[in-house]
């Protein structure tokens, strides 16, 4: 499934031609979140070879700041998809990692040897926990789509940090970034490759520019929404305004707080 | 070039064997930072597809909260250098893409349709965008490595993150997260593959366990070093104890004070 070329996926991102094919980049244009699966597994020892494949990520100073907790069991799959916004693919999906910005391990680790990690505190390695978890997460999902596996994350896992942190007894100086549901795509998985903005609005040469343009990116993404039937929709400026007004917040407006109490960016 | 199997790489990243063989995984497992790069050229239609595979990453609810300017200019290239560490490879690099947390794009376009974009000033914003871009660059790096591209990521553009952002025109709601060098690899380039924790100190099923251990990842981190001559670095514990004792900022304390000023974290 989800075989489209080089061309079939550029058209289908940029509504044009790219300068040059480079069809060997195919698998990797043709990204989609998949929420519904087939029940193929996924055996155990291939999830150890993708977390492999996930440590194999660049991390900053090597200093790992990320885990994983996979969740398997399906009563604390039920909690977690009425946690993390109500979402079946998360019901359903073969395996749920939850990724974990993770300063605990490395603060143990310090602590044995006489250190006191007290630079966690900064801002920075807050950042740095996020960075490193999504580096990891994002060669993970590579790793797997180049088998035929699909993903979802699940940004959601943010919208009840506190519960979250509960029900994956997460200790302090850690919290639950974002999930990932892996499935082989059900054959009537409905995943279409998105629209993006042209390059020209996210490429820039030296410097950042003074003007950009919304009009293109506008049009391709109403074209979209109109194929997917998601009404309300009418362009991409609109539906993203309205996704960032601060009433959209879906319980992540206590997050600078929350996470200040768990030892994050509190300086 | 580096063209470990996954047996071999394995071995190198966990200093044992996996409980199963998955050979076409091997090209995400031998991921190592390029620091010293051939003369060879990558094209700009190439880079262009690269970008594409970036922009097919996922992005939270398709808000593309990233950008990217790509620095070629030779004395640009050394005031980066100079600013971010004074590391080398950004001189000698093929190419430099500075991956940018942008809020700038989405608040432009939500303001010609009427919305103010308020919400973007939550910190839930701040680690959207860093995810977003930690995504992209990630799927954008496999992508690279899977036609023999090698690649460093620059943490050090948020040394002077003032200084960088006037150096690349950045407007408000925006900063340099990381930067990335891409170059095909010097013949006599030394990139190892670095060990990482086992994944028993990493990936945990259900519940976030209350015992790490940390004396085998400690004694291969010492083998490492030695075998790079790394003096003074004893084990991971104590080298990266250090790292994060807060006395080693190199610049980064000042994050979270200027990023509220650049509009990011700020409830």
């Amino acid at each position: 499934m989800f075989e489209e070329s080089f061309l079939q996926a550029w058209e289908l991102r940029y509504g044009a031609q790219p300068s040059a094919e480079y069809p060997e980049l195919a698998r990797f244009l043709n990204h989609r979140s998949v929420r519904t699966y087939s029940p193929k597994p996924i055996p155990e020892s291939l999830v150890a070879a993708l977390i492999g494949c996930a440590q194999s990520a660049a991390t900053s100073s090597n200093l790992q700041l990320w885990s994983v907790v996979s969740v398997q069991d399906p009563e604390r799959r039920e909690k977690i998809a009425e946690l993390a916004g109500d979402q079946d693919q998360i019901r359903n999906a073969t395996w749920f990692l939850a990724f974990i910005a993770d300063h605990h391990r490395i603060r143990e680790a310090a602590g044995l040897v006489g250190e006191d990690a007290a630079g966690l505190d900064y801002t920075e390695f807050e950042l740095m926990a996020c960075i490193d978890a999504a580096l990891a997460a994002e060669r993970l999902v590579c790793a797997a789509e180049s088998l035929g596996i699909g993903i979802c994350y699940i940004g959601a896992l943010r919208n009840n940090p506190d519960a979250i942190s509960g029900l994956l007894g997460l200790p302090e100086g850690t919290f639950g970034v974002f999930g990932l549901c892996l499935g082989y795509p059900a054959e009537d998985a409905n995943a279409p490759i998105k629209p993006r903005f042209g390059q020209s609005e996210v490429w820039f040469r030296e410097i950042y520019p003074s003007d950009l343009s919304f009009e293109d990116h506008d049009r391709r993404a109403s074209a979209f929404y109109d194929s997917q039937k998601m009404k309300g929709d009418v362009n991409w400026s609109m539906r993203s305004g309205r996704r960032v007004d601060g009433n959209h917040m879906t319980g992540r407006e206590v997050l600078k707080e929350w996470l200040a109490k768990k030892g994050f960016g509190r300086r």
